[in-house]
């Protein structure tokens, strides 16, 4: 029997280890299918700081979630050899530093053949990973659900931020552009080639006005028919949600998806091959309730929910 | 003229006593149609605790509402004498204890033949308040709004607390099971029958997959329909909606009803029998802005004024 | 080129003036097309209190907001001279004096031919400047989103506060009563005629229920095509919007609209001859975390980008 | 025996009605000897508003506080006949009116010679206040705590406001001033006169730098020792405190007093002739934990304890 | 080399495992010399609850203490060793039943010979705690610091709640009344003898009244000189501090002692044969910022810092 | 007449620009005697972030701030042209860059002559600061008030972080070491040496234990003695008050400095030779109240009222 999540009939949930869903702590990623990993930063950020204290407000808040996804079926427990690695051992006092930190932990991580489900920390985290992705899969399928398409050149002569992610993992050929989706972008910019210029590298940009008042299962078919078998990356901004359904968020960008469209989102996406995937960008100190994290955490669930191998009853 | 609230023109909103829409208080139920009754408990909740709050802070924010329901038309102080009864004086130390002293207070207060309108408190409490409907009434219709279905058979051995009302209630036949209809019902689990066994007892469950993107005004004509002339009581759980429009609450689960959604739901409950409603599971510490309490008294005038009795102008 | 806001490319978001948008300051209003305007005032509210912090958080939250509208197109600051105005300097101990000092500074401004966007402080400050842009412009369109209809006679013996706006503005000929639309209407009242009598003016009135689970755009195309060329004022209580996307404001009532909707609503208004707008109804310390006021300032942003004379591109 | 608080033995403090320490409620001051008013207004606040909602938290956190003073030995309860007599109506929206308003209830309250106890609300409650009891005592003692002089000639060209109370007082004759005692004066001002002037009238002042590290014992042995018989008043401005102890007000001042402090000063107090008392400007929207209310309740507990005829155990 | 917290210079603060301090957690107290204990209740509590997330709050704010304590040279992890043991799996649904598990558990902890710290949870906790200690070590010395006396007979008709467990302890001979010390007492009470009759029973009690603007070195030397080789357990309730330095606790009261008080009593404890010790009545909704809790964690170091064995430099 | 705050008389303090006391802005250091800066950063700090916001925050709460010292005489706006000079354009995305953009900054400012007075940000801030500083002045003395001695070699390899910037200030000469006064010193610490290194240096160590309880009017004249003529530089790090004054910062350390002492310790300064300071560390998401950010402006404001040249009346 894979490791299983402490059963909060044998312990309240107020209590017990702090790891993601009370899951067991692993050392190292050997014998595991899926680690959770968390990365605690947010010296990436430019508006309002604190998702370094993102990981640990998502494991908190994960306490809540029980084993079996009693909506769909899937009993990702019962098929995965899951378990909690840690947080990745940062230098918070450079970013740049940092990124190079990352990438060496999920080489390390990868090499053991795992599926690694991330916990941020700020957007800007997504590039390391894609790089120790796509050295192991090579350029990947991605799914990018956020209110910002992150595709600026540099930020304050900075190439490597929250908000210059995909643009890098574009250029070093991290991705593969016709099977790139953004979902949920919105907000302000500056020029009106802020979004379309990435549409011509081959993104498909879903905005969010064109998903207001309707069902996402659709566009997650859609979507999961044109990836095909490609090997797939999830990465999820939690500021792609309503800033009332997420309110505790570094960049909150108002007419945000709702969490229902979330899910509809994510179970629509089972069966892809999914090789990795993130939820970024919850910050703890603008909602010291935990209900974003909450939200964040449950959506990690729905996303290990859809992983290969994830039994469904 | 029976009782009326304080007007809002006549003493600012911000003032006044501390009753449920500023009624008057009553020492007793004589000569009441309506009873309101606060049941200041959270020693029954398994997660964040708090709803001992409950009560005051509904009381507090009720003083927003007018006596007349605008989008409706009904008046409900214009057809009911209500009172605002105060709290069940519970002994906060025992669980157990406090149930029995809950029945103990509904069968006083039964006995004057009023409807119960209870302000919680956890859900534990629906059980004893359940217990003296029944033995006023026989076995009742039952519509339960909540995301959980509260059918677990023990919580850490006990048999009686927040998560497992409703199997009691079940076993000791205070509902009719094929007039019980679950509404919202969502989450995780630890099994896949967590909710089909209540289903085998014949209860009709709407998860909340189901119901979002739309009207709930079919639905609460459909069950209407079932129910028919059958005496009917409402428990309302808060975390039936969803945390972006009610964050202050003990267990809450992400993809919930909106607050559009449950009024469409408790107006189309026009024309039954009811006997009884509740609200619970308001948790102040965790919305200290007082907006959950907000929506709950609300959702209690909606109910007040669906009442067998009250006039629609 | 107009006044442009400090790029967040060129000063971190988090730094700079506290103009709106970290837009230039002015001293007066020559040479402007547009000014920004605040009236910070909560002596005019019936319940909490805290509006007069209002710009300021205004303020500080729009410095999220970049110029360009990548929704619709909309480029504000490439065609219009905008700058940020100040306060009104009200009498924080007297409401009527206070009305007075707006209706002044109002003419003074309107003397400059700008259109005055105005952040609140509370919605006693509506009826003040329709004073002034009536003298200015005769009686105008009015397009009303909000939870009330503030059309009471009097509140307290007082006929000038924050519920009584409308019905002065309707006495005095500010408006044109069959080109006054009222959207969001909900919540409790006293009497049937609560909103009945602004209907037997002329008033168009669309209750919230009536505006659940749909799109707004088609309700923006009917009154445009209604309004035609009609010289048009657009009042915005934030109360309008569900206390989910909205929670701090002073008088709260659940079952409101979307931030989809209130975008919906006001980019479906373009093309009208708008000689004034204004947005009210922040109360700060109800939302702490600055969000509502986000919503708020985005709602600012979304009418300048409605303004005749905005360039789409 | 006279009225007593509802026992936390009999009652758990988080339930009953909300009145000041649960006491019972009285229609008139009739056979009273103490009547608890509140006077819910912040119309009179010049930095943040919030203290409309202070009567309210007032008498909720009061319900903490059990009826017998431990630590002097005072047993109010047992020797006065003490009711909870509501609040005044006053008029929200006009603050001139409201002072003439709080003058009529108090002049009526005091024709039933009760010692009139009351719960801000902001500081200009007191001028009326003071106007009342002057009319039926003459003029009085006055030990104001305060982190202001409140001396002010006009605010924004008005007479009564929470800056200009005792001015207004000193002018009408209503304080004895060699009599007035001014503890705690602190922050800062326009000119060196802004505390002299008053110093001049014959206050006595006591800035809060003379009171640092401190006991007040002998500051309070010192002033009753000066008033002797006179009949007294004291106003208690919850800003008096240093903002560690009391967070939740509207024009913090730093390096004010403790808690300790100002419990040794009341107690001090003790067998002076008093006639009235008030705990003025708490703001419940600054401090949402209610802690500065259970200051200002303790405070108000403490003033209760040393008035004519409570006896000592 | 015993067990060491991780290093802050080695993981970041907000990073890694939430143990206490970041020690290893150990599955039993084979050994160890000290064991760290949550036990997350608040089912005894009489007003606010929200201590059964006490221990998780302390843990997280425990991050930020570095191993050595640099004020008094003391170098708790080098002379002993110590683990985290996680938490008592207490039944959250009965008191009486959790009263129960914890003196089981306790015991099983106590045959191994360490020395528990415990981090709570209600003050109902000490009661089982001490069963266990006097069974191992006989009727102790009890150093008590408490803004209450906790020595009512019953609440609500129960023996066993946080306002009883010393009347309880003192009648089953578990403390050795003439070394019992009550430090901080103050609040308001029923009854002259509500602290008088413990007097009686021999126990010293030290009010606040006669503590405030002083060193409390002098008492800590007093005490240790009265207990001398007496073992002894120390119970500390955060409520002992004013609420300006710990507002996150249940029954808060006013006029309390400052941190500096605390350590001084603490550290002046040294050399006492200390058996065990407790922090308990941290509740974290009531200070979501956490510094309460940071307030516990150091207070909890400061008594790891004087147990037997440890090694100052 | 220099630049003067606008006052409170003339527009209410919650309205006007968000300069600091609502000084005049000035683009350039030209002409003026001092110039407040801000530093908006927080990419230096080790736990709890959020410091980018300061600046901010202590603009808007010195908006309470008169122009008048009313405790010492001092009228600094009478004798200094002061203007606020608007924040340093900091690259948020590294470290490294932005301490040399400091630096440069800093030494455009002072060829203009003027004292700056900085507004915090992080305390790495200080580091390039001094730099300027001691270019243009020389070593100066420093009055470092903390409860961190901030003299780290080294944290996660980098050299210019919060908690070095005093090791590189003596490495780099920018201190005279005898004339170094560290205040406050608290906390705990990796060895024995972490502060008395630094002793070994020269500098003199007050640690928080003995300053409790008492004035620091002596202690600020001893240091004023031994200084002397020297120029001298005061870095304030709010986190050297106790956390409860001042709640909102990122590594709060128990038994702190009091408000009181804080003023003490500042007014006792007056008569040095200061060449600039600063007030760092306010950290507004951990304190929305904003009353951290109060205490941290008055703070800055005792400091402009000691600087040369201030009258005193």
């Amino acid at each position: 029997m894979p490791n299983q999540p402490i059963s909060g009939n044998d312990l309240a949930r107020f209590s017990g280890p702090q790891t993601f869903m009370r899951l067991p702590a692993a050392e190292t990623a050997a014998g595991l299918d899926v680690g959770i990993i968390g990365i605690p930063m947010d010296i990436g950020t430019s508006w309002r700081s604190g998702t370094r204290m993102g990981p640990k407000q998502l494991r908190e808040q994960s306490a809540m979630i029980r084993p079996y996804n009693i909506q769909t079926g899937a009993a990702p427990f019962d098929g995965l050899q899951v378990a909690d690695l840690g947080d990745v051992a940062i230098n918070t006092f450079s970013l740049s530093d940092t990124i190079r930190i990352i990438t060496r932990a999920y080489d390390a991580y990868l090499a053991q053949d795992i599926i690694p489900v991330t916990l941020g920390g700020d957007h800007s985290l997504t590039l390391p990973v894609l790089r120790s992705i796509a050295k192991r899969h090579g350029p990947v399928a991605l799914i990018h659900v956020d209110a910002h398409a992150d595709v600026n050149d540099t930020m304050f002569g900075e190439r490597e931020t929250h908000g210059t992610f995909l643009r890098r993992a574009w250029e070093e050929n991290l991705v593969v552009p016709d099977k790139v989706f953004q979902i949920g972008l919105r907000g302000t910019g500056y020029a009106a080639d802020d979004f379309t210029e990435a549409a011509g590298w081959g993104f498909t940009q879903h905005l969010a006005p064109g998903l207001w008042h309707k069902s996402l299962a659709p566009l997650a078919a859609e979507i999961t028919a044109k990836i095909g078998y490609a090997k797939t990356y999830i990465t999820y901004d939690i500021d792609s949600l309503d800033p009332a359904f997420a309110p505790g968020t570094g960049t909150p960008e108002i007419g945000g998806l709702t969490t229902a469209q979330a899910m509809e989102l994510i179970r629509g996406l089972r069966g892809l091959n999914i090789v990795g995937c993130d939820l970024v960008e919850v910050s703890p100190p603008y909602d010291p309730s935990g209900n974003t994290a909450l939200v964040g955490a449950n959506l990690l669930f729905e996303m290990l929910s859809i992983l290969p191998g994830v039994p469904y009853r």
